[in-house]
């Protein structure tokens, strides 16, 4: 059973500063479920400024979603200082696999950082770990969809990533899967809504980096516990909606959800299964 | 009469992914009306990364709102790839006459590239397609707003302009125009409370993309719907509205608005008209 | 007394349109503010948009929140130019402090440039007036807090630094401060779950720039209104909070009261003193 109580009290007390050098879509979502979370953001990706930023934080999050000339630079310099001051770093590689650029920029982050935790929807984490896979764009390709037929592959797959790398595979979709050298969390919290609003798996990475920058001690148990409330908070904000809401109010009741959320909510909430 | 069952029907099962090189005020919106309207956004705008993300799309919706010198050259090899794919390419000249960057940008793209659709305010338009124009900034000139008087010469330039550019030119404002070389739609749709918040214009041109997208057999009427949706979403919105809520919540509002869109509504509330 | 009624029917006539260079993660919130509180905004970074965007504006805002080296040359470049045409230029030093190059930026930015206001935290005032701080980030350090014991010193080096610079300092927190060479204005208007969402000082150095800009006869009184109107809409949002919003509906709650904000209700809920 995870502790979701000390783990949401570690990240309440701590209050956990997260360098983010993220994408321009929807970075105000993830400084917002930062602030939401009970963590504090800082956003800085220029070359000259990102060390010295990172050095005052306590985590990183690097998010691929609109890198450019000048910020994949600034990620991998983000990246290594980091790694020597033994913070934790996650690293969501928004959209591996659609395009050369964001692959091969992935790959080499995977390569020459130490990453505490890997995020992404099925294809994504295929294309980083395989090198090869369909990519619909920045969301999953249905051909990549989990289920309970190729389940066991998935995870045995992504059982070898985390040995290679390192890090906790977080593979996020309908069922979300948490893997790491010894443990499989399979966690069925969320709601189908959360796939019509931008930026429901940047927040989550950002929310991941807060938890695990605050329970340094448990981080596999922080990477589930992150993914059960991001998905318990899409289940809260579903009930929510009214009959002319749309997906922008779901956006603000997901984040005003994660802004209240209690460790009682999370233990009567969560639906997972630790294997 | 648009049949805008079908237009709507072909938008929702094709569900077209949507390229976007925009400005960052008003990206996220922009984002979630994508996904609002049943379309998938994607943004990229590095030069190595450009092409292959258009590549995996099914339009391309050019923004000049905050331009720049590395996302000028992405404009131009994008809507080149996406010329030689036949994918829809939309520009959106925020700000033309307001720079001479601006200006100058929005003209080599008109002239490097096959549009599809260019849509703007009519300062916008006019800089572009007359070469002079004053504008108040990113809206549109008090001098130049359409009205009884000047219809029929408004009409005049927009369709030397469509005839010159192969494209269906879409001016909008307290009344929207809607030209190619056979056609004028004049609607009449949206609320002042539009011009309250910002992105209208530019969550407008996202979401025509993808209605252009999703109907290439009927380009001008998919601009047209795409336009009498939004003007609807906005007094749909306007009327939700309580004593307290302000722009911030209009915003949300109009977002909610395009997700629950239906035919019926869009054909019971349309106010446009065929010339 | 402040007169807050003309103070705010020059902001509605004169509607300043500000030139905004700022960060990417509130830019949005930035705009809609402006748009809320009767302002137009723009937004453009490149060195080759910004003087001609600068000259047809009234005011520029300068936010270091997000700072790159393609960024800080337009700072310059749009500030000198604001500062021939006689435009009031305000310096958000965001994250002064936290890094060698937002403190050494927002310090030439001071050098070079004749700014009207200075508005920042305590921790990035008194990085930028003293040169020295300890900084959490983009927030105020805890060991800076003002305070009835501090009150004294605070107000005598921001003192100072108003005489060195020409500027009016507004230092903001939970009791707001703003300084010029004669006067102190103390607000203690505000609510503490400003904090809790990304963007309130962003969003009250946007807001400050256009008081400023359309009441240029009275740049003190312009920023005090601005940051008392702040801090009632701060208080007014949270009282509109139900038991399951939280920081995102809180946000768009406060825009909203920006929108709605009367004279009266500033003159009525108004909580400063001037010495």
């Amino acid at each position: 059973m995870i502790d979701f109580e000390r783990i949401l009290a570690n990240l309440q007390e701590r209050a956990p500063l997260v360098h983010n050098i993220t994408n321009y879509v929807t970075v105000n979502d993830c400084a917002n479920i930062l602030l939401a979370c009970g963590a504090s953001p800082i956003m800085s990706d220029d070359e000259g400024d990102v060390e010295d930023i990172t050095t005052i934080c306590g985590g990183l999050n690097i998010n691929i979603g609109t890198l450019n000339k000048n910020t994949i630079p600034s990620m991998f310099l983000a990246g290594k200082r980091a790694n020597e001051l033994g913070h934790p770093v996650l690293l969501d590689p928004v959209g591996a696999g659609a395009s050369k650029l964001r692959t091969k920029t992935a790959a080499k982050l995977v390569d020459e950082l130490k990453l505490s935790v890997i995020r992404g929807n099925i294809s994504e984490i295929k294309a980083l770990a395989q090198g090869a896979s369909s990519t619909k764009g920045v969301d999953a390709d249905i051909a990549d969809r989990v289920n309970a037929r190729n389940l066991d592959s998935v995870v045995d797959f992504a059982r070898k990533f985390s040995e290679k790398t390192g890090a906790v595979i977080a593979i996020t979709g309908a069922t979300d899967l948490i893997i790491d050298q010894d443990r499989v969390c399979i966690v069925t919290n969320g709601h189908p809504m959360m796939s019509r609003i931008t930026g429901s798996g940047c927040m989550l990475s950002a929310m991941t980096t807060a938890y695990v920058t605050a329970n340094p001690d448990q981080p596999f148990e922080a990477v589930c516990t992150a993914i059960i409330a991001m998905g318990l908070c899409g289940e809260i904000a579903h009930e929510r909606l009214g009959a002319q809401d749309g997906n922008s109010t779901y956006r603000n009741y997901l984040i005003d959800a994660v802004f209240n959320l209690t460790a009682r909510q999370l233990t009567e909430g969560a639906k997972y299964e630790m294997r």
